[in-house]
């Protein structure tokens, strides 16, 4: 992040024709928008782009989910339809979708909108081994990088991160588990809306693989490749890659929280572009955020997915860049500012 | 309230691809949308507009702020020339800007953009007497009523309620502690950020006009006409249009907060109408929506007023009708519902 540029933004913030601070989170998203940009104001982050990432997860095996997998490949085929939440909101935010396969089970026609990258049809079941090799580790972070690149290169100025994955919240806990060093009953939620039963098995799953691999939280491919998703590690990718073009990219909850977890252990400068669009009812994405110092800026209790909460912050993040460039300031609008009152009456 | 409506909305809630609940609030926003159109889907409420409502406070003379008064009638200019906070966000959310005379202490010009309805130069300072006229209050809430009607209309689908006056914070903080029967000094607040001295002020004042007024909550009315401001009156008019117009009212912070009480002590009924923009930082604020029984849609801790929190969570509310309306159900897309492979299950 360019310092100059930040301490440009938080100056005109105090400048503008409102009371200091009274932006509150805004001004300092617009600092750092600035910041990523390295110029003060930064332009506008738009258009907007969210990029949905969807995978199969071996661990389904393990009964963590009453959702059958093939919904995975359903859901894909709503999104190429337009008829998801996130294409909905997308369309309400002006926002594209891009769609991208990184390992769902089962064959998808290539058609407009799917970006076809499959790595392997789902994640092997991380109770009986690894999830993934480490080349495929390292090919899902790729893929992701490609991803940012490729909008980017597009005149895609914001970027927003969403999943799609039967049995990812599994994984994702386990992501969480490992960089967070919380005992997996603390990260542990009800994704979709488990009962208590489902529940601790899913616990109990994630201690046994936990157990297992004793992932070691200083090699981040070796985590991702035990215990996470090809969504996770294309989403990381996703992160690096728009850290690398200064592009900011809006996380989503849970899924997307645990692969900012996976980037961040990359390269931890990469978070200063990244923005929570939203907390998520999830238990683990409270300590995800919290680990990764990450202000939400939506708290609903979506738990949802699909890059639904970061597209319903798009135009937070859209709205504090335009009021840095657009909002008059006190000499500008000829409006008196209290301190100056203050130092004449001194 | 249709509950026919929302009977509709809660039942396709539940059939559209996503796991049930997962939308968090925003279903409870569509369902109340549902109900207030008597219709399901509710049309997508758009286009919006603020209404800016500006006035000044004669409670001023008191000393409750370092801001002079004038400072009211330059935002109102800045507001009419595109410069303030407000404007920006609402370029940006695609919504139209209105700013109300209904009491600015300076003789403003008539532009497009501005509606005058100055009922006096600002009120009368409620520690040595009533701060308006019963009729003067009267007066304030019907030029609410009719800018709500009007910007109905016009073809105005959402409104959006905002404020502008040096001091009206104080005139809230009186406001809100009459109507939840909290302690002055409980529900006073820095408004722009003052300092202790000036907040001990602050709350001394108020306690001294609600010792000489004894205002009445079941007369709201006279406790508008007591302690009130004439954009507290607009608005709680501006709120009471909007219901009668059947149309959504998103409140920013704490004046339009306080406004609110007022017109729920008129009609009740007028809240199914309401949805609270954002939660201030104004401790009456937190006070005022937990009375109104209304959740933030945003808790940035912003304190700008404006209209700024009101309008920043339009696309929330205009999201959560789309979803309501375009998202697929599991029918129409062929999404396998987890509740129809329990029961094969069973």
């Amino acid at each position: 992040l360019d310092e100059a540029a930040m301490a440009e933004a938080r100056a005109r913030q105090d400048r503008m024709t409102k009371p200091r601070g009274s932006l509150g989170v805004l001004e300092d998203v617009s600092v750092r928008l600035a910041g990523l940009a390295g110029a003060c104001p930064p332009e506008v982050p738009e258009p907007a782009a969210v990029a949905v990432f969807a995978s199969d997860h071996g661990v389904h095996a393990q009964g963590v989910t009453p959702w059958p997998q093939e919904v995975t490949a359903q859901m894909v085929l709503n999104f190429l339809a337009g008829g998801a939440v996130v294409n909905v909101f997308a369309a309400q935010a002006g926002a594209r979708v891009t769609v991208v396969d990184v390992g769902v089970a089962a064959e998808l026609e290539a058609v407009p909108g799917l970006l076809s990258h499959k790595i392997a049809p789902g994640t092997a079941d991380m109770t009986q081994g690894p999830a993934m090799t480490r080349d495929q580790a390292r090919q899902a972070l790729e893929i992701g990088i490609n991803v940012a690149e490729g909008l980017a290169l597009s005149g895609v100025r914001c970027l927003a991160a969403g999943d799609m994955g039967i049995a990812n919240t599994t994984a994702s806990a386990a992501l969480i588990a490992v960089f967070t060093g919380r005992d997996p009953g603390e990260v542990t939620g009800r994704g979709t809306g488990i009962d208590d039963a489902t529940l601790a098995r899913k616990v109990d799953v994630i201690g046994r693989a936990l157990a297992l691999h004793r992932p070691d939280p200083s090699d981040p491919l070796g985590v991702l490749a035990a215990v996470g998703g090809f969504e996770h590690g294309a989403i990381a990718g996703f992160i690096l890659g728009a850290a690398a073009a200064r592009l900011p990219v809006v996380l989503d909850g849970v899924i997307t929280g645990a692969a900012a977890l996976v980037a961040a252990a990359f390269a931890p400068d990469a978070l200063g572009a990244c923005f929570a669009g939203h907390r998520s009812v999830e238990p683990g994405h409270g300590a995800t955020l919290r680990h990764l110092g990450l202000r939400p800026l939506i708290d609903l209790d979506l738990r949802l997915g699909e890059g639904t909460g970061a597209v319903l912050a798009l135009p937070i993040v859209q709205s504090a860049a335009r009021a840095l460039r657009d909002v008059a300031t006190f000499d500008s609008a000829g409006v008196t500012d209290k301190d100056d009152v203050a130092t004449l009456d001194a």
